[in-house]
């Protein structure tokens, strides 16, 4: 069951301004190209996730004015009625390659490619942004908390502190693409089939007379998924002996054995080893002992480097906004557009800043791996009708330093961008969400070890074809010379 | 219009596992009060603006279970068909009271108070704490931004990095509650009242042969709302040449001196200070020159600081997720029980973190004016049937260093938690977004300058009562000698 609103109207005020304006001149029909692509990796990582295409196909296939936000724009006086006629079966009819949702992806490279005429194009910019931003960065942020875990499962506990329901909900969504193994968010069960669950918070051992009586009522009515929260009165004098005690009494005599204990506050390396000293004393080996608090990968990688005795995570609010670093920065930005006779014209933003200028033209991107170790070692953008063909060598060249190059054999160049649209229609089979979370997972191992690293990673190269760089090239020339 | 969709499944599930366990026992019409506060004020300010609550008034009126939830729950596979059958007809029915949206609020006081039978209070935690958490942070952090702005317009333009939907829509609402004058996000505006508006993205001008033309085209269209972008090729070489041309050609032959030019990179102080000389030569002195560009109240400060031309600013990704702190920490937490016979038993709930104590007892706020100065100088917390009777002094103490004393004579006291619902009746006339906006300003009038400013700002008092702290102190004796 999925959440079918309609987030037509969530677009910026200017998509419109220029769309009126597009729809009054000849560049309404104009086909145009636009890119989406980021330029930095949130937290200085080495790479990203791309996620939220599933929810721009939602968005692209619920496109609609209604009668109200017709009269609405009506009403705002900016608009023509010709506009306002027109937007009544205002629906996307181009094209857009995509990224596969679950993919790392690097700066400078599009992983959304919209053709589209110009007012239809220009209109979807907000949207689309706004999902891949959303979603790419918190499955980023999800993916280098699990890596910390070091195998340990991580639950997704943020929804109260989440930027919004979509970002309770979404935020969750992409997390388990990222690799967390639950969400405590229903809906984010309900309607995208992450697995939920939860036990206690600290107002149910307070409603009792006793701690002793919270956790015996918690196991006679959950037996086969106790988590006792042990932090509300004292760890050690209270919380451990009393979920010893409850265990013993209600679950070790019906065969029971499978349980667990949540620390939720204070020192958790020195707690953690110490409950599981009493635990494990208590004939309880396998009670787990689950860890949260304000938890992110620095504090997790710590605890376990400290010997905590901890098997799993419930991470919060460091996860669910991306707290340390809570932008991603992908851009909408034009390529190309079409003449009269269907020739593509390439675009370019320069930039005082040389980081800040785009690459032209309609585009394809492929990613390089090595045969040997099966990693992916290159990405390259290449004009979109050039193959490269992996049978021979390839020479590589930094874009920016063009003298470092380097020829690269023994390859396989897979083509990363899947049309998604074609003329309007959907022509993607979209993945279960457990099919992106595996290829997530696989694509990720089939990156070096230097790329993955959380401080100073090695930088992957995006490198663009002879071809693509000399035609940016001439652009810029023929800017410098206007 | 709103947006009427039912979040009943946005909570976590421990709410459910917790609900389901109260159900079968004497616990579930049990009477249960929470209180919601925080104890940190984002960016480390002096004050937080309370936001989010006309959400959660929906959500309330909204909050159902649909069978598809409750097969959904069923499925799930931990819940007794009885409460399942129950979930047919839960609703709300208890009492809420709450600090209206837009006041000014510190740490450690509740903002928001229900009383309801131990299920359904349990049951909102999640939905109303991410309500006030995120609308919270979003006015807090406009707030800022528009203080710094001193006196010139700030737009909310970040959409398109905003952490979800209702991250940008519902973001927008918070900054426009926080003071700024408008939006780019038309959803917030047809859904909220929040003014949209927006003219250009840099594809307009790369979609036309020349940026004279763009321009050119757009002033004709818009001749009333031309808000020119400048930088997409070289401001001062080519966007301000082109604006002051466009404009002397289209708009001051129809008498119309009313525009703009908008700069979203490079060096704002100096672009602005040589963009506005250029135009006043050219004779448009009521030119306006709009900044955008990852701007925040401390960059905003600066150029003003810096002589910078700048008559409004648009933000973006820095106040739609407020960046620099991105997490707003309210907590939900057990305050009283009811026993048999409604007498209210207070529950606190202890930490080895002193500042982790919470304030039992179900509680009122009064903030207490000076009569002079009409400023606010305190808060006071005090038992639900307390009243402070302003004719007489009040000795007000620190309630961690409770030998700092002082008394205060001549002062206004005003109860500050407002009825929402009654026995699940919405008694309270939610005003209107104008209404907040205003209320929120004018309370932050109220509020001395020491406790507005960005760095180090004086620590607003928030006492308890002789009452109240004689319980609490009570109940911490108790514990510690358990």
């Amino acid at each position: 069951m999925k959440n079918q609103t309609n987030y037509t109207m969530l677009c910026d005020f200017y998509e419109l301004s220029m769309a009126n304006g597009y729809f009054q001149t000849p560049m309404k029909d104009r086909i145009t190209y636009f890119d989406v692509f980021f330029r930095h990796v949130p937290d200085d990582g080495g790479f990203a996730i791309a996620a939220g295409l599933e929810q721009i196909v939602d968005y692209i296939q619920e496109l609609h004015f209604t009668e109200e936000d017709i009269a609405y724009l009506r009403n705002h006086g900016d608009f023509t009625d010709g506009f306002l006629d027109y937007l009544k079966d205002f629906k996307f009819t181009g094209d857009i390659w995509a990224i596969p949702e679950g993919t790392p992806v690097f700066p400078g490279e599009p992983i959304l490619t919209v053709r589209a005429p110009a007012v239809q194009a220009q209109f979807l910019e907000t949207y689309i942004l706004l999902q891949l931003n959303h979603q790419s960065l918190i499955a980023t942020k999800a993916n280098r908390i699990v890596r910390s875990a070091d195998g340990r499962p991580v639950a997704e506990f943020g929804s109260r502190r989440a930027q919004g329901a979509s970002g309770a909900i979404l935020g969750a969504r992409a997390t388990y693409i990222g690799g967390c193994s639950s969400t405590a968010c229903v809906q984010a069960d309900r309607d995208y089939g992450v697995p939920a669950g939860g036990t206690m918070a600290h107002s149910w051992v307070q409603m009792f007379p006793d701690e002793y009586t919270a956790f015996k009522t918690y196991c006679q009515l959950y037996p086969h998924n106790a988590t006792l929260l042990v932090d509300t009165y004292n760890v050690l004098h209270s919380g451990v002996p009393n979920a010893i005690k409850v265990f013993q009494e209600e679950l070790l005599p019906k065969g029971i054995t499978k349980c667990a204990i949540r620390i939720d506050s204070g020192d958790l390396a020195y707690l953690s080893r110490k409950a599981r000293k009493m635990l494990d004393e208590a004939g309880l080996t396998e009670c787990k002992i689950v860890a949260s608090n304000a938890l992110d990968e620095y504090l997790i990688r710590d605890l376990i480097q400290q010997g905590a005795k901890l098997d799993s995570f419930g991470v919060g609010e460091r996860m669910i906004t991306a707290e340390s670093d809570p932008v991603f920065g992908c851009v909408y930005k034009l390529a190309a557009i079409e003449d009269e006779n269907g020739t593509i014209i390439p675009k370019i933003k320069i930039s005082e800043n040389a980081a800040k200028i785009t690459t032209p033209h309609f585009k394809k991107v492929y990613r390089l791996y090595d045969n040997e170790s099966g990693n992916a070692f290159a990405d390259v953008l290449c004009l979109h009708d050039e193959i490269i063909d992996d049978s021979k060598p390839i020479e590589l060249f930094d874009p920016e330093n063009t003298w470092k190059k380097s020829l690269f054999t023994n390859f396989t160049a897979k083509s990363m961008l899947v049309q998604v649209f074609k003329n309007g229609e959907l022509v993607y089979d979209l993945p279960s969400i457990e099919e992106i979370r595996a290829y997530c997972a696989n694509q990720i191992n089939l990156l070096w070890d230097e790329v993955k690293r959380f401080e100073n990673p090695h930088n992957y190269y995006v490198d663009l074809s002879q071809k693509l760089w000399d035609i940016k090239n001439d652009m810029l020339e023929h800017m410098r010379n206007l």
